[in-house]
């Protein structure tokens, strides 16, 4: 039972006061070493600090809290704010940023929103509190704005990066794909296989992405001479479940559109679940396009049709630009990333006769 | 451009420095509520502390941090570690695990570790530095220790709660479901349908949720009164590339079993695409179960016959005992929570023909 004793009573693990030297010894460099690591970070390399940081947590020696806090505040930790974990899109993403911060030697903490602004408030006030180095925004506004960018921005010391969802007005670089042409150029290719009557499941009211995306949509039916019609807008939210009640949206028509483009591929194989359910067959009797290419999408069934984003390079050139601003090197204001277009199974050419 | 010049140049906010009585009007509270919600928050109720929190974060007033340092550590922010956060089976968890702590006044972090040790001392140093109150461990071992459990935990001076993954012979609250009874309980469903050759799709090697799996399968197999062939064995790692591959062993064998056991909803997704593929029918030539209930298992094409891990439950039951800790409650030791068998589309009974 040593090893029960050794982690303690109740949860909480017994501290014996380790000392510097402990610390020393088992990563192998001097406490003069161990004392820079805490107090000048920057004068260690990361591979040291590393094996101090490592030493520290196994030996639980406790720096003097106050004295460290005086002389350095680097945390070596970043944050990265999602509006929705739940979404699955996300998490190449945070394998991008994840792999790019550690090569740097920082490592990555996440918060998800989940859509509530009293979350935010937490983890501005973290953040605020020097918690973190610098952080990665990826819900579409500073802290403590609305979405639509009224109020002023918390002033929090630190750099920020936004990620895929633009903050206009924003001076902090800014890494996005260009959400109106990809959602033009879907909307052109099912206007291509003769498509007339194309559905359009929108992101949630507000957002950026659903913005763009829909003056995509419409710039898309525009150049293939096809007249907007309301109707077939139908509202979404980016989830599986709002991809259900559009199928259900649907399926209710007397008269039907031969295709639908969700902007999220979690939407589309919500919807293409409804349609299944009510006997109607993708792509026969409609095509079903995405957006995103997240995982499922390829192992769907059938397979979909949607916008690849370069999600791991995405995250990847974020993490970039924040280590660029953490070692107070230059960096671009705004990097825009391409999108693909890739066809899979879930869309059909209209044919003629049906 | 009043905005833009707000949030500062080159992505750092500018600091003006913000006095305390700034934060005390902003809070409407007195400035002694302020101190005392930063020295001593355990005396101020739960709402002024947020709108104190909140109104710091507005102003970006920095408190004199040694002094913050020496009168208390407290950060109300709980880590929350993973294996793999690109698994869909953890949003839901971390659901619940957030709301709960939410409602006690904390705030959730979350640290993904994909696989990687090195990512382990990050967090352990992170955590170690006192920059979380509490942590719930969902990764199968404490800090410093390996999967198998060797070598001695790091001293962590924090409260701990493990849960999914258990840790066994760690003195902490650990929280989970039953996976042998579950994987005995699918088991017996396939067998009762008629089949007699059930292949079995594992999780990771030395993964402890495989491990209990795995003995659930067998004693399943032995109360049908049918033997063990290590043949029927396939393995994965829970992903949905792991099933594919699972898929094109089954695919390229000469005789193949009636109904195949994936131990995650992702490997069953995966595989079901590479026997479609193949051109083969679920469930019409092979019955697919899978385990966990992501939301993707209901709208999959078969909808997945399922094990349902209480997932939302499971998440509240850890933030429940993990705040009980941190407050100095008692909590129990183990919670086990229950799973229902989710009768689907995938799997159907064997025809004595086929």
């Amino acid at each position: 039972m040593d090893e029960a004793a050794q982690s303690g009573r109740r949860g909480r693990a017994s501290v014996r006061a380790a000392r510097i030297q402990d610390v020393a010894k088992l990563a192998e460099v001097s406490t003069a070493t161990v004392s820079r690591a805490l107090a000048t970070p920057e004068r260690v390399s990361a591979e040291a600090r590393a094996r101090v940081m490592e030493a520290i947590a196994k030996t639980g020696y406790v720096p003097n809290p106050a004295a460290r806090t005086l002389r350095s505040q680097k945390t070596y930790m970043v944050l990265v704010v999602l509006p929705d974990l739940a979404n699955t899109f996300f998490s190449k993403i945070l394998r991008g940023i994840e792999e790019t911060l550690f090569e740097a030697g920082y490592g990555m903490i996440i918060g998800d929103l989940d859509g509530s602004p009293e979350k935010e408030a937490h983890f501005a006030a973290y953040t605020a509190a020097g918690r973190v180095d610098g952080a990665i925004l990826l819900h579409g506004h500073l802290f403590g704005q609305s979405r639509g960018g009224e109020g002023a921005p918390d002033r929090i010391g630190i750099p920020l990066v936004a990620l895929c969802e633009a903050i206009p007005g924003a001076d902090i670089p800014q890494i996005e794909i260009d959400n109106r042409a990809a959602a033009s150029r879907m909307t052109r290719h099912l206007a291509s296989l003769g498509h007339r009557s194309i559905a359009y499941v929108s992101g949630p009211a507000g957002n950026i992405l659903e913005l763009e995306r829909f003056l995509g949509y419409r710039d898309g039916l525009e150049a293939a001479g096809l007249s907007f019609d309301p109707a077939l807008v139908i509202p979404g939210d980016y989830t599986i479940e709002s991809g259900v009640a559009a199928g259900q949206n649907l399926v209710a028509r007397a008269s039907r559109p031969t295709a639908v483009f969700c902007t999220s591929d979690e939407m589309a194989i919500g919807l293409m679940r409804t349609l299944f359910s009510a006997g109607l067959k993708v792509p026969d009797d409609i095509s079903v396009a995405g957006f995103d290419d997240i995982e499922f999408a390829a192992v769907a069934e059938p397979a979909l049709t949607t916008i690849h984003q370069p999600r791991r390079e995405l995250g990847q050139a974020a993490a970039t630009a924040l280590v660029a601003l953490l070692q107070g090197r230059p960096t671009p204001k705004r990097i825009r990333l391409d999108t693909e277009l890739v066809i899979r199974d879930s869309v059909a050419a209209l044919c003629p006769m049906s």
